[in-house]
């Protein structure tokens, strides 16, 4: 896996089919490995810097329990505030530092290209933990990984991606990374917060037979697969076009039950109001396995790329 | 030990007295390979979760070093504003996440009841580091254990409580800590700050000889140990009637030599200026051995529940 | 090297000529394990406490990766607002609690004096990670160890002190270490920010040949060493006269380049514009190795003083 070694995680769209195959080998090698309570030392000796920009307790503590179970240590800047930038340290600068202080640096930060930017800084590997509208790749490739999981494939699914699918990270990057894989697309959205055009013809020239609608409802009853994502009232510029739309954005047990298929609901997390409480118990509610998929899958980018 | 494991620490009043012999003999014994400088590895490939949606730097730092010295690993979520919280999350939600990254989880938080709502969440054991004005069943632990360290025994003794006791939490858990051992138990405040009666009822039909007084010095010259807690201004709606009670709820060295009597003085931390700072040299004032006691007491904890 | 042992690192001047070669043979010994990727345990089985009560991401991880480098485990309190100290505790109260937790403790506070106090408190040992306007024992070091590294000596370098020779602790706890070998120093600052005179008198009287100038360029073209710090607009009172003197404090390519020499570039970081990014690429910029060298040197002290 020597092809992985020191390389950068800064897009979902830098892995080819080929990539996202060892990777989710690998991470089910770790699922396995942590399941059985193994120990694992493939990290021993190394340290994870987790530097925060802007916080994220999930993504965090993820990257950090990943890197532990691994058998390495951390070190962590969690506050913005408690950060050199307040002094006016340019972002290469911060990371040309923190290069003497670990072996791999995890980078969140609200501007996007930053990944870039700290990547290009030092010859450590640098992992983007999210870049403000940017990428968030991890979260796209334990995406993949829990479709994998629930549904023992990915190929020849159906999968609606629902909710704000203009200014959602989470759902740009799992498109193109579904876009590797067979599966058939439905993108349900409010008219104001639909899949930006650009990113679905990319998606349509990459073979991916993708549907519009306004319609979860009609969406659910031809899926396998439901990826949530929130609608956010600030996203309207008319509260009145808000108020209109956000029933029929909330996923409800109800909604589901009346589909009369058995769907595997993701979120990327936290959730506020746009999954009821009550679908939690649904063997098909998926989210939080989904959000403990992250430490394996980070386990498996740590353990190729150090 | 197999009773404990699994449990979640929510209250101090879940241990009978047969729970708490176990826990402050393995306590003991943890104390004792401290000060042997046994490395310990009862915890290793675990890693606890401190969640504090409050911050509390001594209680956090002491589950911290309590899981280190058994081997174990940690991640931290020590700022509220750090945490996905701040993001609308539900404790519910937030904790069904991070039983994804952790073996064990801490919780702090500003809301009574709130430890409760994180252990039925999940299946990991969840330990309560404070829920507000309701328990903090590891300090209560830590007081009972610095009792019997400090006099070999707890039955028997006469324990002053003193200061505010209508607010105080650390006392209301610890008396009923007490409870199960034959104390004589003096409470000793303003009357505006006594203990609530419902919980001196309890007190007194567990059997318990309890005595009501304001004034401290009297109390003294019958007391083998002391807990002060702090008399707050913000607590009395009329300034003068705190002013007129402040002096006689401050601990001084003349006070603690004119009692005549070998007393151990004890503090739940910070301490502001209830107790003089000429009273630390003394042989009694165990209020910073108190703290220490805080790591044995809980890596006694997370050996038995993990 | 029992000297060292249980010992205090709280000022740059406690140190003689024999400890800091004692200091710098170790550091060399931990840089070349550190080169090799040798794992130490010098450490393991101990705790570090790192306690800011003001942020410092430099040298908090510095540390931090230090202490995990050697073997050691680490708690850490990185934002002053979560600390015990916004209740009203006392700094000394604070250390007294956080001895029961760490075996050695590093405290960065924002008063002068705070280290010693902080030392007085605790028989553990305490490293001054920087009190204020006071010092900052462990960068000196650094700068010490970087200068032997990159030029192989110190005895008898030209060393050139510029930007804000008043404020700057850095340059006043450098100035005392170099003053033990013999160095030549050239102070180069605006005329309302030179060196404070006692200092200057205090280099004089311990034998070093110092020479003060307001011309940054005439000191290049003299020096082996320059150590670079910022000149910040609000140390004037006068608006003009900073714009006087900005530009002449600002080091680029083409002044090194104009100086003809091969001059070693350093800089405590962090940089904010004094020093502009086309000296990056040069092999004379020192200044992220030097934030590097504090790994090693950190692992010499801890590995010392436990």
């Amino acid at each position: 896996m020597d092809r992985f070694r020191g390389v950068d995680v800064l897009r979902a769209d830098q892995f080819n089919r080929e990539d996202l195959e060892v990777i989710l080998e690998r991470a089910r090698q770790m699922a396995d490995a942590l399941e059985r309570g193994e120990a694992l030392d493939t990290m021993e000796g190394k340290i994870l810097a987790t530097l925060f920009f802007e916080p994220s307790t999930r993504t965090r503590l993820s990257f950090e329990a990943a890197m532990l179970r691994l058998g390495g240590k951390v070190v962590s800047v969690a506050d913005p505030k408690s950060s050199s930038a307040v002094k006016g340290e340019s972002l290469p600068d911060t990371i040309r530092t923190v290069e003497g202080y670990a072996d791999v640096i995890v980078v969140r930060h609200p501007e996007r290209g930053s990944a870039e930017v700290a990547a290009e800084a030092t010859d450590r590997p640098v992992i983007n933990a999210g870049d403000g509208a940017g990428q968030h790749p991890t979260q796209a490739l334990l995406d993949l990984f829990t479709i994998f999981k629930e549904r023992g494939r990915v190929e020849g699914l159906t999968v609606t991606l629902a909710g704000d699918l203009k200014h959602g990270r989470t759902v740009h990057s799992l498109s193109q990374v579904l876009a590797l894989y067979g599966v058939k697309l439905i993108l349900a959205s409010p008219e104001a917060l639909r899949m930006p055009p650009e990113i679905v013809e990319g998606l349509r020239s990459a073979g991916v037979d993708v549907a519009e609608t306004g319609d979860l409802k009609s969406a659910l009853s031809r899926s396998e697969v439901l990826y949530m994502t929130r609608v956010q009232r600030e996203r309207f510029e008319d509260p009145a076009a808000y108020e209109r739309v956000k029933g029929a954005f909330i996923l409800t047990r109800k909604m589901l039950e009346a589909s009369g298929r058995d769907i595997t609901v993701m979120h990327p997390l936290p959730r506020v109001d746009e999954i009821t409480v009550d679908v939690d118990p649904l063997p098909g509610a998926a989210y939080f396995r989904q959000a403990a998929n992250g430490v394996p899958v980070r386990m498996a980018l740590l353990s190729l790329i150090a």
